[in-house]
Parts: C-alpha cells; sequence; structure tokens
C-alpha cells in the first residue's frame, strides 16, 4: 500500500468546472452497480457523492479491483473529470452533471455489511444505529448534524470572544453539593472515603470568577445530572455558560440577542428580528399557560370567568367561588370537530390535573352547540363568544379549575390543538425572553418557600422590601430565553450584597450559620469584594437539535446513552475489577452476576 | 442602589486621548491614599489601573464616601479624565500621562482585607493562594495566564477550523479499560454494580470517527488520569486532540506545524521558522540522550568509544567489551569548575542511574587534568580532545555505561550545565518533531514485548516483515513535537488494515481472541470500512505554562488541585450523605471520622 494519499478534491465539492482535470479522490463506497460492461461506483465523503466510472479499456488492472468492491469499502480513486451525456445527468446530485473516469483504483480496505443502509430517512431501530454508531454517523444526515453543531459552538465562540468574554475551564472533579439535582459521584483513591462530584454547571465557579475580576467569563461545559432519563434528557449535556459582571438584566438580554442572531445568521444565513420580545412570567402564564410559550401561533387563553358569571352552571360558579379561573381557547374553524376527539381531549386535559374539560361549537348560523349551553342565558352566550372573538365555525374549550391547572392543561391543549390543526410554521424562529419570574415558590411538604431558580438570584429592587413580609410576591431578577416553545436558556442577575442574600437565606428558612454550612466558601468569596454580575446559560444539545429540525437530542451528539444512562456502542457503564474498587476504598453492595 | 452600571470605559485602556472626556468606571480599589487633602485611588479591573482623584470641591458627597473606602472595596465612579501634571506623570503605568478627577463615587460593595497583596510577584506560600483563588486570580499576572490561554484556544479552534476540522464531544462517562493508567471510577445508579470510567484521553473515539467518516476531528478536550500527582501533574488536564482520514505522516506534522505558527503569531506575535528540525528517536537519544531534546543549545553528546579503545583505563574497556558505550560532553570555558562542584556531578549522574562519572579539565597550554589522564597515551589524549572539539579552558565530562543509562545520565547532566552556564536564551522558541519511536519495548517483569506508545500505532512499511521475526528492530510512524526540551504533542498514524493489526497484537502476546476481549467494539467498528487515518493531541496546560514562562501548570490553569488531588478552595473531594452512596449501591470501607 501507498503511503502516499493526498486527495487532490473532495467528492461532493467537483462541478463542470472541474471537466478534464486529472483527480484523486478517497472515500466509501455508497453503491457499485454493473451495468454495459462498466462498473459504476458512488464514492462518498464527508461533502457528498460523485459517480465513479470504471471502464475496462480506461482502468485496465483496477478494473479487477474494481470488480471485488462492495458497499463500504474504503478505496482510491485516480481519474478524470468529465461532463455526463445530457441523457444521464441527475439533477437530484450536486455533483451530478459529471462522473470521473477512473484510471486507477485502489483497495484501502475492505468492510463487511453494514447491519443498515449508509443513507438518509432510513427507519432502523434505534438501538441497532446506537450500537453500529460509527455506521449511524456515516449517514449524511448525521454528519450535517454534527457539522452543524461544530458550526454553532464556532459562531459562538467568536461572538464571545469579540464581546470581550474569555474562555475559562472550570473543573470537572468537584464538590458535592446536596443542592439541585443528584450528583454523579467519583470516589478519591488519596482521600479515602471522600468523594468527589461531576458538576452540575459550573455555576460557582463562575461566580467566583466574577469576584475574581475576571469580568466577561464564557464556557461551552459539560455538565452532568444523574436523574431518571425522560426522551430529551441525557446524562451528561452541553451548555453555553456565561456570566458578567457590572451589568443589569437588560444588557445580558441585549448582549444574548446579539449573539442569537449572530448564530443563526451564521450557521444557517436566517435574520432573527431583534430586540426579542419581552413578556413577564405572569403574562406568560396569563395568555398562553406556558413560562415557555411558543408565539408562533395566537389561540391565546382567554379567561372567562367574568363572562360565565352568575349563570346556572354550578360547575364555573363554584370553583370561581373557591378562588378558580374558567378560561377558554378559541379553536379557529374546528366547529366540526368528532364527537370521539372531544373525548379524548377531555383524557388529555387529565393528564394535567384538569377535571373537566368544556366546549362549545358555533355552528354556521351562529348558534351554539354544546351540552353546556342550556346552562347560560342568551346575553351569557353572546358575552362568552364576544370574549373567545368566536365566529361560525369555530370551536372553544374551556377549562376551570385552580389558576395553575387551567393554565397547565389549557396551555398543553393550546399546543396540542395547534399541532392538530396544522398551525405551526415549522419555518418560523420565534424567540421571545420570559422576565421577572416569582422569586420563590411554596413547597407544601417542607412547608416553606423555595428558591424557583437558586437563591443567589436577585430580587428586583422594588420588591426588596417584601422579601421579609410577603416573599411569595417577591420577583427575581430572572430571565428565559424561549424558541419556538422551549426553554433555551435561563439567567439571573445574583445578588452581590450581603445583606440581600441574608434576607433571602432568612426567606427560605436558612439561619445564617446554616447558610454558611451549606455555601461556606462562597460566602466566604463574597466577603473580599463582590461586584454586581449575572449571567445565564443555554442547553446546547436542545438549540442544536431545534435548529437541525430533529425530534431527538440524541441525534445531534455524537455517542449518546440511551434512557438507562447505557451507551450500546461501548458497554458502559461496565463491570470493573475488585482491585480497582479496593484501590478507591468502595466495594459494590449489589452486583449482577454475568455467569 | 442604581441598576445602571454602563460603564463608558476600561480603566486600564484610558489615555491621553480621552483628555476632556467624561468617563464612567467600575473596579475594584487597588490602592487608597490621602495626601494633600485629597483622595487618590489606583482603581483596577481587568484591563488594568487608573489614578482616581477625588477632590473635596469636585466631589461634594461622594469625598465622604471615598474617606470610607479600603482595598479591594467595589466602586463605581463618574468624572472627568485629565492630564497629570508633568511632574506627576507615572510612565510605569500605561494610563500614567492622565488621571480622573471624581465627580461622583458609589461603593457596590465592601471587601475584608484580603490575606495576601493584590499585586504580582508576591511570594505568598501556594496553599493560601489556592484557599482564596479568587483573590489569587485577581492578581494581574493571573488574569493574563487565563487570558492568554483564552487567546490560545480561540486560535487553535480558528486554525483547526479553517482548515476543516469539525470540533466534535465525546463522552465523559465511558467505559473502563484495563489498558494504561488508573481510571477514575463513577458508579452507575441505574446499572447497579457497573461503573462508568473519565476518559483517559478520547483516543477510542476520536479513531471511532474517522470510522464514521467525519475525516477531520478536533476537540479540546478534558482529561483524566488517577495518578499519583508529579509537579506538573493534575488529576485533570486538557488535550487539543486531533485526528484525521487519508493522510500520512507528513501531512500531519505539516498540519500541525502550521498551528503553531498561527498560534504563537497570534497569540505572542512570535513568528515561527518552518518546517520544523526533524530528528529521529535514534538520532535525538544519540545526540541529545533525550527523546525531547532541547535543541536551544549545542552540547550534544559525543562518541568516545572509539576514542578511548585500546587504553590502560579498565574501567572503560570492561564496559564497552561488555556491549556499553562511552560518550562524553564538552563544556565550553568551565575548565575551571571547582572540585566540589564536580563530587557534586558524580552524586547528579548517580540520581539517573549512572555509576560514576569522569571528567578532564584541558588547561590553558592544552593539557588534561584528570584523575584518569594517567591512563591515556598522548594519542589517547589527542583523539579524545578532537572528538570532543575540546579547547583549552573546557571541561569534558565522561559516562561509561550501558547505553539507556548513558543517554539518561548524559542528557540530564547536559541540561544541568547548560542551566548552570546559562546557555539557555529563555526567549528561543525551539521547535522539532522526533520521529521514528520503535514500536515496541521490552518489558523485563512480563516477559514480554509491550507497544511504546499503544497497540494501535502503525509500524513503519518497510518494517513490516520484521513485526514476527524481530519486534524489537520495528519502527512506529509516531511523532512527537518538542519544545525547548519539553514534549508538547504526540500521536502516529493508526493501523488500519486487519492483518497488521493482528501482527502487532501477536508481538505483543496477545491472541486474536484476546484482544477482541479487550478490544471488542473498536475491532468491530475497524470491520466496516475503516480509513487510513492518524493524529496526536497537544497537551494544553503545559503548552500554555511555556507560552507564559511559568514554572508550574497550576499557574494557568483556574481552579487547580494539590498533589493530594484536593480543592483547597471548594474542600473538594468531601463527605457525602450515606443516603447518596446507597443509591449509587456501594460503600465506603474506610472512612475518616472528622469527629
Amino acid at each position: 500500500m501507498s503511503d502516499s494519499l493526498k486527495r487532490s478534491h473532495s467528492c461532493g465539492l467537483l462541478t463542470k468546472e472541474a471537466a478534464g482535470e486529472q483527480v484523486v479522490l478517497c472515500g466509501w463506497v455508497a453503491k457499485r452497480r454493473d451495468h454495459g460492461g462498466l462498473i459504476f461506483v458512488d464514492l462518498r465523503d464527508r461533502s457528498g457523492i460523485v459517480q465513479i466510472v470504471v471502464d475496462p479499456d480506461d482502468a485496465g488492472n483496477s478494473f479487477t479491483t474494481a470488480e471485488a468492491i462492495r458497499s463500504e469499502y474504503v478505496i482510491k480513486v485516480a481519474g478524470k473529470v468529465r461532463l455526463r451525456d445530457a441523457a444521464t445527468v441527475n439533477p437530484n446530485l450536486a455533483t451530478g452533471e459529471i462522473e470521473v473516469v477512473a484510471a486507477d483504483l485502489e483497495v484501502l480496505n475492505a468492510a463487511k455489511t453494514p447491519p443498515f443502509y449508509i443513507q438518509d430517512d432510513i427507519d432502523t431501530d434505534e438501538n441497532l444505529r446506537l450500537k453500529y454508531r460509527y455506521l449511524d454517523l456515516r449517514r449524511p444526515e448525521m454528519q450535517k448534524n454534527l457539522i452543524l453543531r461544530h458550526k454553532v459552538t464556532k459562531l459562538m465562540r467568536d461572538y464571545m470572544d469579540k464581546n470581550g468574554f474569555c474562555e475559562i475551564e472550570t473543573p470537572m472533579l468537584t464538590k458535592s453539593t446536596p443542592e439541585g439535582a443528584r450528583d454523579y459521584l467519583v470516589p478519591s483513591r488519596v482521600n479515602p472515603g471522600k468523594f468527589y462530584a461531576l458538576p452540575q454547571s459550573p455555576q460557582i465557579f463562575k461566580q467566583i470568577l466574577m469576584v475574581a475580576g475576571m469580568e466577561r467569563y464564557f464556557q461551552i461545559a459539560r455538565c452532568f445530572r444523574d436523574e431518571d432519563l425522560r426522551a430529551d434528557r441525557q446524562p451528561e449535556f452541553t451548555q453555553l455558560d456565561i456570566e458578567m459582571s457590572f451589568v443589569d438584566a437588560e444588557d445580558i438580554m441585549e448582549m444574548m440577542e446579539g449573539l442569537m442572531a449572530y448564530v443563526f445568521e451564521g450557521a444557517m444565513g436566517k435574520k432573527i428580528q431583534l430586540p426579542m420580545q419581552r413578556l413577564t412570567w405572569d403574562e406568560a402564564m396569563d395568555r398562553f399557560g406556558s413560562d415557555k410559550p411558543d408565539l408562533r401561533f395566537g389561540m391565546e387563553l382567554v379567561n372567562m370567568s367574568e363572562a360565565v358569571k352568575d349563570s346556572d352552571f354550578k360547575v364555573f360558579n363554584a370553583i370561581v367561588e373557591d378562588g378558580g379561573v374558567v378560561k377558554a381557547i378559541n379553536v379557529k374553524g374546528y366547529a366540526a370537530i368528532p364527537r370521539r376527539e372531544l373525548d379524548g381531549l377531555v383524557e388529555f386535559v387529565g393528564i394535567y390535573g384538569a377535571k373537566g374539560l368544556a366546549w362549545m361549537q358555533i355552528q354556521e348560523d351562529g348558534s351554539v352547540k354544546s351540552p353546556i349551553a342550556k346552562f347560560f342565558s342568551e346575553a351569557h352566550l353572546a358575552n362568552i363568544l364576544k370574549t373567545a372573538a368566536a365566529e361560525p365555525g369555530d370551536l372553544i374549550l374551556f377549562v376551570a379549575d385552580k389558576p395553575a391547572v387551567v393554565a397547565q392543561a389549557l396551555g398543553a391543549l393550546r399546543l396540542e390543538m395547534a399541532k392538530r390543526r396544522e398551525l405551526i410554521d415549522e419555518d418560523m424562529l420565534t424567540f421571545a425572553w420570559v422576565v421577572d419570574f416569582p422569586m420563590f415558590e411554596y413547597n407544601d411538604e417542607e412547608k416553606r418557600y423555595v428558591a424557583m431558580h437558586h437563591p443567589f438570584t436577585a430580587p428586583r429592587n422594588e420588591d426588596l422590601a417584601m422579601l421579609a413580609t410577603d416573599p411569595g410576591k417577591v420577583y427575581a431578577k430572572a430571565y428565559d430565553m424561549v424558541l419556538n416553545g422551549t426553554e433555551i436558556g435561563g439567567g439571573s442577575i445574583r445578588i452581590h450584597r450581603r445583606d440581600v442574600q441574608n434576607e433571602v437565606f432568612k426567606a427560605i428558612g436558612l439561619t445564617e450559620e446554616q447558610a454558611k454550612e451549606k455555601f461556606g466558601f462562597m460566602m466566604d468569596a463574597f466577603e473580599y469584594g463582590a461586584p454586581p454580575h449575572g449571567g445565564l446559560a443555554f442547553g446546547l444539545d436542545r438549540l442544536i437539535m431545534i435548529m437541525a429540525k430533529r425530534d431527538s437530542i440524541r441525534d445531534v451528539i455524537a455517542f449518546p446513552k440511551t434512557q438507562s444512562a447505557s451507551c450500546l456502542m461501548t458497554q458502559a457503564p461496565n463491570d470493573v475489577d475488585e482491585k480497582q474498587l479496593r484501590e478507591l476504598h468502595i466495594r459494590a453492595t449489589l452486583v449482577k452476576k454475568d455467569k
């Protein structure tokens, strides 16, 4: 075998401009077929596919070589580019106007027959794809995902660098803190009985870096959470992590809007309209029943409590009297919904805790068809229709319950109906900020307030006085960036004043001593000159998934794990030697025997 | 406190061009002093320091505020830039020609007195610096190190991107393999009794990515080795990891030379002469006694075996007859070395296993002063001097032993003498490639050959035939990049042919079945069309350390660990709850009680 592998061109980039040129190509055999005494090879590399023609008259001995090749063989071809006959031009292929006439063909490596086709849109079982990930990643659509991911992170770094941010690596072997999600632990060999934790995020370190005067930090950081995995969760995930000093929330949001505009323009040629829309948390919950509203369509939640007041419908009346609320959405033009589908929707809202669903179908003559219509006067009905801006042909869906339940159920129903009615333009990119989150939520189990984000989040200045008196009414300087109904990033201005920090600890039931015990070194650090600062983090996997229009984050991660946190390719996690455990001063209490 | 923190300028970037301008600055109080009824504040941010003058006439109430500030307080100052009087210009300060007259001064945060000075060149105990890392990192020289690190990684990514490399993240939760260094293990909660390992390097994944057709991969990757820590080792470290398909060793070396030139030019304005010098491993060992020779100075090892042949000095004769070798270095102009220092050198080479050191001091009249001179004839002495290119005033140092011992002892002595004689120009950057490493080394304990790099390294084509017959003579397509006597990167062309891989496994005493068991999924992957490929990895921490001219990699890592693998700031590793261990199905066998 020759060592000289220098390629002259990439397969997928050859165009008719190259006609007549001598080229050397390397790649994988995507397809081989024999026709009229010739052998045709679709040769694939990262850039795409080009057709090779092996003619015994041109290729000499290499023709025999070509006869032996099979799919996924790795070959090297030297030959001449020529224009195809008009009749054989393939308009579906970027290189479809030309072909390469092989003069020399060499097999660099043979290949067994792959367990699935190396092409886009296969419907192979995902577990098989994960086991043979090296073949799955050879499929052009998967390569495109990884290349997009590379482009996006490159653009992010370019933007952050241009704006004076410094990428700083923070430790992976860190300290376990009992707060937050479950830690992945790493036993220490040198310090018997002690453990490191893999970071759930670089939160503490990035705040420490602000105390250290770095002013503008970022990192594309691996994070770890040992939680039971849902569809879009991975044990390890990546975030773009950012922190700035001497700024307010608006400064950070503006900087991040610029980042998104830069990344989407650079990676996809899409222009984003700035500034992004801002919604308070209250408004988002009220109008969309969600703190991450999908704004690509309307169908907003409307409050019917006023319109249904004083009717004969006791169910609504009782709920409203009990502090509940009646809200509705108007599914335009869907009055003809089948009864069976309506029954399904009752079940659907049930998942979100709603005890029932009421509906009104607005007939073509303007009359209302509804099991509950009889409880309402003409005036009531007219008011309801007006409130919902309903016209003939529309369907109004009602949920009445505690406000939180109504928001959750009707918010989910809104999304579901939009999908069914195909109201969502998949090409739209609708960004928004949701701001002014409640600072605390009341935890019924623990009978105390807990921080909605984390206890270092700063309360709004105007709410500081209520920290001691009415913590439930305090809002935080927190902000989430939402794209097409997905939270892609979130953060806050942090507390930098000791007195405010103490008030917040008090509000969540911590004495200053307890706080010291839990957050000791960080509290110490903050006493040596902490600047005002804030930041946020973007979930990179999810962002790339949206950009690549995939349904699973596993499609934008090179080597993801299954829902049981295993790697099907390497068989991690695996058994280890007893000796390894002894050295780490631990013992497995429950070992599955393989035999 | 006002939310509006918008700074107009960075402290360290204000020049006389800004004279007359209104500015708003934020930063830390580096120094405050009172003089002539005025308060002078050195205000520091990431960019540098500027002098603030607080005059009661200009500052009004802010003068009282200024009276209360102490070192490391965080303040905001609004004021006007003015030129300093010629007499008070400070030429040692970038901003020394101007000062800012404060109109308004606000304390953003107070600070306790730091345990050490926030300035360069402190000789504080490193443990104190590590405990208060947030203060240590506030020192300008430490900030510069982190900013340099950011710049270097940015430049690396720019270069790799320009050259078609795709940055791909590989998993941190991987499979434990019994090869190589000791793994850090992570117990799995979902898979009881099983463990992940943190990666020692992304080696297997990057080769898998080549099989996956990614062609050009890189990653700035965190790696982990649970080894006893020497001065320049950390439990977690960072490498620039690279792999390419369809290339030979020369292609990779050329690409990497371009990278270094780009990075050194971009980060430090230093031009590197290309191509870099190439030395075979044999030549490096022969001439410099090291596989990472420092080429900033000469003092090469010369072989004296021929020159001392047939003398009356039985020690040399016996060693040479026994397969040993006599080599020497010429320390120019150091004939006047004190006797005590010579005795010290005997001890010095003893550390490296040499049983003795001989010397010859060449007197001004050309005569030789040496305890062993009497054993040599005039002709012998003349020949020795000629071989060493020795002149009056020179000192020749001899070591005679087995070739490996001579190389090690004399290689170390060469470096030591260069330091003592101050022969090393600290501003020089001397790069070289060391190539053609031996493929195997014989392991006396295991009585078998083991791979010098790893068993996936490709042998040289011309040596393939010797794999079965004489493995000790096989050289590998391996290459290390050396800078100023430090190995900064290393890699190899990998085996992609199954038959060659089998031969290599045989040479290290593995049957094909044992190999399958150890490297199963990787061997599988290689049967589905593996392209010819190779790569390398650079140790980022060490490279930055050299660029920053620091003696410790801890100075270029934001949050390093001590030699007992602890973080003095966060107290990681720490004790964890029994509940956490129970959930992970492990038990600590040795728990230090804190009480």
